[in-house]
């Protein structure tokens, strides 16, 4: 089952002809999240041929325009696809009154709802759930209300044994308790060890967003552990200043959250136009913690 | 002096991943006129090395969303250049309310003032002019309003030749008057053939943009005889039934009005994204008029 993020766009406010602002495909087997919307997100999610009809939530992490100036673009060409499902637009309360004005003259005749779920930006908090994910926004520190946001698999089942099921003449009601953990005993009435009835569940895999923000060490708890982190590293650490008065991120500092929240791997990205070649962000995020990519357009990362 | 037409965009509104929607470049030696601004013209520009900086003037042809939407991008990032000078947008009435409230959230600092100048869509009329270029509106019949644009050189004058002006002793009263097309007289009183006296200007170029609009012959007199015309063709004549009742216009039709208005060559674009190969439009185009280019994305068309 894949579990892969797609950049759409790896750029800060001042896109470039290879580096476009932020969007980003997240996928989760069938499912796909799309994070971020700036502009040009429809024409890089063809290049990367990514089915809009399975986009179903959109979460935007704030409201600046290198975020979000695809969406009008994005939610027409649903519209002229014929999509009839429900798009969910995870946002900050002000997108809809910047929205309908131009949903109303540019797209009077859309021929599917736009639902909005409104973020909230005190504290971290589960935004999305399915059978299989759950979402959870992560408050950031950034000019405006911003948020990251962090998704999880859930807990997978294990798989029962098939020789199992014939050596003990597991039922179904067997099979159930032992999924749910629950010891089993032959009819010998011995405990059966777990690793001869189950193949374990593979370990969850988890994703955190975190851009646009300051170097902001409160939201290393809640993103410990997590196999893939992208993280914003606008600057190199020699503009460490500049970082901080734009509330931005060096990638010296965007790799020491990594290593402290002990996380799998980092990609960075949300680099300035400055920057044409994007090694020396790299390599400065590696001096503190080894396993970074960069982020770039049209590459997409997986966690196995 | 360079005249040309750089496409940013030529699809029509459900862009493909190299054929982004309506935006293009008409190049005038050094003024630079940015012709609808479809998504992903500011990365367009950056491909094709436009400077920012050196447009002052929009024209917007009408105001559905594939003609527009990188309208807010290209505003915002010309602010985070720097901008000072005044950008002037000619469109249609509605535009500033639209575009307005966009403003006030997205760009609140912008270091430069926005213009509005409003089209109308009666008639033709001269919008802009300056030493060298007049813009002409060409109303256009379209399912909301719409003009084409036409942009034509003025005459230049003459350049005197360098050895008239030592045969003759011509000073400057006396270029100035030659210049003007007035005769000039030796100290014989002979009248000198004016080929003697100046290399004639070269005849002023012309380029007219005319999309979207359904096959519409009202227009073939204001364009007679232009070097360059760009004239949607969305679809193929197969589907001239479809074209008519979404206004737009087959390659056919398209040629049929650059061959019934004389001009020098015809550009085609606004393909509808079903068109994977673009041959058969070009091809239908050519049965009628001979020469025909495709419009391409990131292609430059020079009038020599």
């Amino acid at each position: 089952m894949s579990f892969s993020v797609t950049i759409l766009g790896s750029n800060s406010a001042l896109p470039t002809s290879d580096r476009y602002p932020t969007a980003q495909i997240l996928r989760v087997s069938e499912r796909f999240f799309l994070i971020d919307c700036g502009e040009g997100t429809q024409m890089q999610m063809r290049k990367n041929k990514i089915n809009f009809s399975k986009i179903h939530h959109v979460f935007l992490s704030h409201l600046h325009g290198d975020h979000i100036f695809g969406l009008m673009g994005f939610i027409s060409t649903l519209g002229l696809l014929g999509r009839n499902k429900k798009l969910t637009i995870h946002a900050h309360p002000d997108l809809k009154d910047l929205l309908e004005p131009q949903l109303a003259y540019f797209c009077e005749d859309l021929p599917y709802a736009i639902e909005y779920k409104d973020l909230t930006f005190d504290s971290p908090k589960i935004i999305y759930e399915d059978k299989k994910v759950i979402v959870e926004s992560l408050p950031l520190s950034h000019r405006i209300p911003t948020c990251g946001f962090i998704f999880r698999e859930k807990p997978k089942e294990p798989n029962i044994r098939k020789e199992a099921i014939y050596k003990y003449n597991l039922g179904i009601a067997d099979i159930v308790s032992i999924k749910n953990g629950e010891s089993f005993y032959d009819d010998k009435g011995r405990e059966v060890d777990m690793n001869k009835l189950v193949i374990p569940a593979p370990k969850p895999r988890s994703y955190a967003f975190c851009s646009d923000t300051r170097y902001f060490r409160k939201i290393i708890p809640a993103i410990t552990g997590v196999d893939l982190l992208y993280h914003e590293a606008t600057f190199l650490h020699e503009l460490k200043d500049l970082a901080k008065s734009s509330t931005h991120t060096t990638a010296k500092q965007a790799a020491t959250i990594a290593k402290d929240a002990n996380v799998g791997k980092l990609i960075i990205g949300h680099f300035s136009s400055r920057y044409k070649d994007l090694t020396p962000l790299k390599n400065e995020a590696m001096e503190v913690f080894e396993n970074v990519d960069l982020a770039l357009d049209n590459q997409q990362y997986f966690i196995e």
